[in-house]
C-alpha cells in the first residue's frame, strides 16, 4: 500500500480519508506482530520526536515516548511545558519553530483547542495533535476505533454507547467521527446529563455522515442493545464552577450487575482515568473489559504505526 | 548458567536464593567487561523501562536509566510521581497496570514500605523495587555486596561495622540480609545510637541465618577490627520531630584519623548523600574510601546486570 | 585531522585552539551531511551523555539530547537541578563525581560562572559548558561562528554588530572571543546602553588578539556597514532592580525597514528567545534572517560534532 501519510500531519479525524485509517490500521497491525515477536527494532534511528506537552500527561506523553523508542528513535520529553500569555501567539510559533530544527516531528498538546493545528502551519515537519483541550484526540481515537475493530472483525451494524461527559470530552468529539466515517449502518447512543450533552458542531458532523444516534441521559436503557458501552469521566479541569462539577462527576456508575441483560460480545471501554468510580472495580478483571488491558496495548501499536507512517516513505 | 530471573520480579533480598545472588554477580562481572571495552551494546533493543519513582530520587534514578539505555533500551522516565491520596489504593493499581501495557519491566520507588511489592503481583512483569520508605532497596543491597565480594575476593569471615540511622535506613536493611545470606562465618558490628537501633525484624532475620552480630553506640570501639565500616545518613525525611532529626544527624562522624588502627585492608563505604558530615572529606580521595568511586560503578554494572536478566531468557 | 578534542573539555573558548574550531567545523560539515542523508547513526551507541542543567533551560537542553540521540547515544535528562545553597561546595563535587560514575560525558549548566570548569576540575571526563550565568556560553558562541563562516565563506574582513545586553550577555562574551580568535582583520561594533557595555576583561582579550572594535548605543548608525547584525536580549535574570530592566529591555527594537540601506549580504542573527520585541515579527521570515534557522541547526550539528569528537578517538 502506498504510504498516504508521510510527512502529514495528524491533527484534526476528519483531514484523515477512509484509506488513511485503513493503512493506520494495517501498519498497527504489523506493529504488534513486530512487538509480540521482537520488543521493536530500530528503523526510526536517527529520527527525533518531541513531546511538546502544554498541559501534563502521564498516560499519553508515556505512550508516545514508549512507541517512539520501540522503533530505534530519540526523545526530547518535555511534559507540562509552561503556557504563560507571555508565550502565546507569537511566542508559541518561535518554540515550535525552534523544534522543528531539533526533531524530526513534534507531538503537541494543548489545553487550548486548535493549537496542534496552529503548530503544524508554523512548521514543514508533520505534527500529531496529543489532545487541545476540548476539541480532539485523535490518536485515542484512532486507537479506540482500532480495538472495536479487532473485536468485531469490522464497525459495521455497531450499536456504539458514548457515556458521560459528552460535551468537553475531546475523546467521544474525535472518536465518533472516527467511527461515522468508518462503519456502515452504525448507530450511536449518545448517553449524557442535560448539561453535558454533545456538542451540536460534531452531531451535525455524524448525521452528514449518514449514521444516526439517540440522545439519553439514562444509560439503564441502553445497555441491553449496546455492543460497546465507552465511559468516560467528566472533565474536572473544563469547569469553573466546582459544585457543578462535584453534582455531575459521580453521575453515572457502571457496575457489573448493570450489565446482566448486556449482549454476550459487549466490550466496555474507557480512555483512563477514572476519576469518580464511573466504571467499578469489580469490573476491571471482567472479560468484556478492555480499558486496562488491549485498549492501550493497541495505543501503544498504533501511535508506533503513526510515527513509523509519518516518519518513512 | 541458567537464567532463573527470567521475568522474575527484584523487590525483597529475602525472595533471592543464593544461586540468584552468584548469578547476578557473574552477570556484573559480563557488564563490567562490557563496558569497558564497548561502552555498551543494543542487547535490549526495543525494550522498554518505565522508572515509576514516587519518591523523587537523582542517583538511583539515573543509574537505572543509564544502564537500560546502555543496554540499548529505551526508557519511560518519571521522577517525582504524585502520590496522593487519591492516586493510592485502587487508582495505584490502574497507573501499575497501564504501564504494564507500555513497558517491558517497571521499576518502582515509593516512600510506603510494600508499594513495589504491591505493584509487582498487579502485574504480569518484571518489576524492580528501586527503594520503599524504610524498608528495602535491593539492588543496592546487591551491588553493596557486590563491592566487598569483590574487593575481598569473597565474603567468608569478614567483620561488617554498619554505622548511622539502622531503624530507617532501607539500604542497611536488605544489605545486612544479603551479607548474612551469603557470607559464612560474617559478623555485624551495628553501630547506631539507642533509639536508631537495627529493627527486631531484620535481627531475627540475621539471626536465622546463623550471622552473629553486636550492638552498640560507640563508632571507635569497632574500627580496629571491621573489614568493612559502611557509613549510612540519618535519615531527615522519617522523622517527625525535627530537633530530635537535628541532635542525631551528626552523631558518627568518620574522619582519616580515626582510622589510624584500622585494618589495613578496609574499605569505607557509604549509600550517599552524604549529609551531614557523616564521613569527613578527607576521606573522599583516600584510598580505602569506595563510596564515590567502586561503590557507584559497581551499582551501573549490577543494574544493567539485573535489566538484562529479567528481559533476556 | 588528528582528534586533539578526544576526552578534552569544553569549558571555555579561550581553551580552544585556532586548530581545534578549524576540527569542529569540519566535522559539524559531516554531521550536516550525514543528518540530511540519514538523519543520523549510531556511532556512540552504549556512551551516556549526563545532561546537569542547575538553571532551566528549554533550547540548549533539547538540543544537546538530540544531539546524543542522533549519534545512538544515551542520555540522563536532568533539566531544573536544584541549587540550594546546601548543594554548593563540596556536595556539588559529590554530586558530579556521582554522574560521572554513570556517564561518559557530563554537559553542565549553571547559573554561577565558573561552575563547569570547576565540575570538569572534579572528574576524569569531558565536560561541556551549556552556560554558566553571565560568563561563558561556548556551544552557542562556537555555532553562531559556524554559521557566520558558512554564510559568508570564511571570517575574514567581516563587521560583526553586537547589539543589546553585552554586559550580561555570556553568548556575546564567548562569540566575540571565538570571532576575533578565528577572523583575520574582523571588526566589531558593541552596540549597547552605556549601563549594559561589554566588560573591559572580554574587551582587552579581544584587543590582544589584535581585533579592532567601536562602542556605541546607536543601531542605526552601524547598520548600513555591518556584515552580521546579531541581536540579544536583555537579561532579565541578571537584574536586581526591575524597573531598570523596564527601561533598557525594549531599547533596541530591529525592524524591517531599519535594514534598507543594509549590506544585500547582511545576516540577522539573535540567540533566541527574543524576549521583548528586539527584533519584529516581520522579520522572522525574512531571507536574512537565520535565528529560526540555520542557526538553530547548525546549533544540532555542532553539539553533535562536539559530542563526537569528545568522546571517540
Amino acid at each position: 500500500m502506498k504510504n498516504s501519510l508521510f510527512r502529514k500531519d495528524i491533527v484534526t479525524v476528519e483531514s484523515l480519508t477512509t484509506e488513511d485509517v485503513e493503512l493506520i490500521f494495517e501498519k498497527t497491525r504489523e506493529m504488534e506482530r513486530l512487538v509480540k515477536e521482537k520488543g521493536g527494532d530500530d528503523r526510526l534511528k536517527g529520527k527525533i520526536m518531541a513531546a511538546l506537552f502544554y498541559e501534563p500527561s502521564t498516560r499519553t506523553f508515556s505512550s508516545f515516548i514508549a512507541a517512539m523508542q520501540k522503533l530505534g528513535g530519540g526523545i526530547i520529553p518535555l511534559n507540562g511545558m509552561k503556557n504563560t500569555s507571555v508565550e502565546k501567539g507569537e511566542s508559541f510559533k518561535h518554540t515550535i519553530q525552534v523544534f522543528s530544527r531539533y526533531a524530526d516531528c513534534l507531538v503537541v498538546r494543548h489545553p487550548e483547542p486548535g493549537m496542534p493545528a496552529m503548530a503544524a502551519g508554523y512548521v514543514d515537519m508533520p505534527v500529531i495533535n496529543a489532545g487541545d483541550g476540548i476539541n480532539e484526540h485523535p490518536t485515542q481515537a484512532l486507537f479506540d476505533t482500532y480495538t472495536i475493530h479487532k473485536h468485531f472483525a469490522g464497525l459495521d451494524n455497531l450499536k456504539v454507547a458514548l457515556v458521560g461527559d459528552l460535551k468537553n470530552g475531546r475523546t467521544v468529539h474525535s472518536l465518533s467521527q472516527v467511527l461515522a466515517k468508518m462503519g456502515k449502518n452504525l448507530f450511536f447512543h449518545f448517553v449524557s446529563p442535560a448539561v453535558l450533552k454533545m456538542p451540536e458542531e460534531i452531531k451535525k458532523i455524524i448525521k452528514s455522515s449518514g449514521t444516526n444516534f439517540s440522545e439519553t441521559d439514562n444509560l439503564s436503557s441502553v445497555i441491553s442493545e449496546s455492543d460497546v458501552i465507552y465511559m468516560t469521566r467528566v472533565q474536572k479541569e473544563r469547569f469553573t464552577d466546582i459544585t457543578e462539577y462535584e453534582r455531575l462527576k459521580s453521575f453515572y456508575m457502571l457496575e457489573k450487575k448493570m450489565l446482566n441483560n448486556a449482549k454476550k460480545r459487549v466490550i466496555i471501554m474507557h480512555p483512563l482515568p477514572i476519576a469518580a468510580g464511573e466504571i467499578s472495580n469489580d469490573l476491571d478483571t471482567d472479560l468484556r473489559s478492555v480499558y486496562l488491558k488491549e485498549q492501550l496495548s493497541n495505543g501503544l501499536y498504533l501511535r508506533m504505526a503513526l510515527l513509523d507512517l509519518i516518519l518513512r516513505r
